[in-house]
């Protein structure tokens, strides 16, 4: 799942360092070694998004529509790894009328469905403090994304 | 894994709620309707780290150790869901030197591995904001989290 997201960031920052060549999704392929579905699903996200433009097929490919400063990081991590709608299956408790206390089980699926959507939403907010162009900064000197965290007061 | 978790605060509630009698792993099994087994590994952890005391067997039984208020929801996240220590499979890039861009895809993997953890980081600290007698608090009154989170800035 989290896959989407480094094929995403890894798709543009080669893009960005190719241009002004297209690059086509057998080249990112190549790149990433991973399976050209997951590359094309990814890309297709992006291009629905404004991110890329290209065409598929002989003499296709796509190149960046944005610089890289201007694509917030949070905003591709929610593109690609969307939240998750229902927390049911890390919840405990049996709310049929006949288990030990139903009730009690019913106010901790709440309880603990709002605990982790809030810890999602805090979650979300630190990628949504980055852009692609502190990412490029960051494979060029490592170090610089847990500087810039700590001087935000995120960790 | 994240049941893992669930379980912990499920269980310490339901002793906190039946004090002073002790509770069995059968009857938290009951309550939560989920395998023994996952119970058993739980409260062993707790155990462990001085949350409960009591014995297995005839005549058995748990008690909760502290107050909910001493018991840190952050805590408990650590002990049942430890950090990963490598996120190795969900950076993409081939490093190997016949690739397209080994250095690239290298950088990728250091950047890409930072940022997760320092999210990850982030992330655990939102749960370290809180106290058990907080989940006992929004159990009876649904939507104190999400007040508590907004008052603290953490969403």
């Amino acid at each position: 799942m989290r896959l989407d997201f480094s094929v995403a960031v890894h798709s543009l920052l080669y893009l960005q360092a190719k241009q002004p060549e297209k690059v086509t999704s057998a080249q990112l392929a190549d790149l990433m070694a991973v399976n050209a579905v997951v590359i094309r699903n990814t890309l297709s996200l992006l291009h629905k998004k404004g991110y890329i433009k290209g065409t598929v097929g002989k003499n296709g490919g796509y190149t960046l529509t944005k610089k890289l400063a201007e694509i917030n990081v949070g905003d591709l991590y929610d593109l690609t790894i969307p939240p998750i709608l229902s927390y049911a299956r890390f919840i405990t408790g049996d709310v049929t009328a006949n288990a030990l206390d139903p009730d009690m089980a019913s106010d901790m699926a709440t309880s603990l469905t709002d605990l982790f959507t809030l810890a999602d939403d805090h979650y979300r907010a630190f990628y949504h403090e980055f852009s692609m162009a502190d990412l490029a900064q960051d494979l060029k000197h490592h170090g610089y994304f847990k500087t810039m965290a700590k001087e935000k007061g995120l960790i």
